[in-house]
């Protein structure tokens, strides 16, 4: 969601090759609906999943979000603001690794896609991307 | 999520002035988490709501995007997967009507940014961006 992160601007991207989905703190736990419509559409092989440095997730606590959130929400809706996962990452290369595990474990995607997903971080400062061992 | 639109070109932002999520069809029913952590971080004034012409979600309906999914997924599953709205939309600007009419009625989002949001679309062809009435 960051400003500074616009995917096809750090890599070599030509328009139609890949599909972009930029959402709070690049978590693939908030895609999964993103990911089984290009699924269906163009049998995806590849899922690279993108974090960057000096990203807002490592700055905040779900608590802080919660509270937030609860300061304009009737208390009716406090039980399910509680259960609502916002993305916090307290160390971002752990943060990656788990998003990667949590697709390599899911149920509702793909063999394929699975040994087709790849972690990264993107480097604000010197604009390189990394790969993170999984 | 189309590759054909990167809201950085087409409207004349610059780097920080804005947040931007991008996912399937720019339903923002399946960013009400992203829209809670901007809120919560950065007191929100504005959200523009945007979807684009020659849109995939136009092009297929929910049941084929479940079939596609029910595919791989083992049958303990499925009904979890028929719940699942993945975002077809029938008519454009219909779609962008129903999308801003849901931020105003909804409960967790403030009065502020309700008064703040809008609906547009994005046309691919011309690269102009048209506002929606409401």
């Amino acid at each position: 969601m960051d400003p500074r992160c616009i995917p096809e601007k750090f890599f070599d991207i030509k328009e139609t090759e890949v599909l972009v989905t930029r959402i709070t703190g690049g978590n693939v736990r908030n895609a999964l609906q993103d990911i089984h419509v290009a699924d269906a559409l163009f049998d995806l092989d590849e899922l690279a999943i993108i974090h960057h440095t000096d990203c807002g997730t490592l700055t905040w606590t779900e608590e802080i979000i919660r509270s937030k959130v609860k300061s304009f929400a009737g208390k009716e809706h406090w039980a399910e603001i509680d259960k609502t996962v916002y993305g916090a990452v307290a160390d971002l290369d752990e943060g990656v690794r788990g998003d990667v595990k949590w697709v390599r474990a899911h149920p509702l995607i793909t063999e394929k896609l699975k040994k087709g997903t790849q972690g990264f971080v993107f480097d604000i400062e010197s604009g390189k991307v990394r790969k993170i061992d999984v």
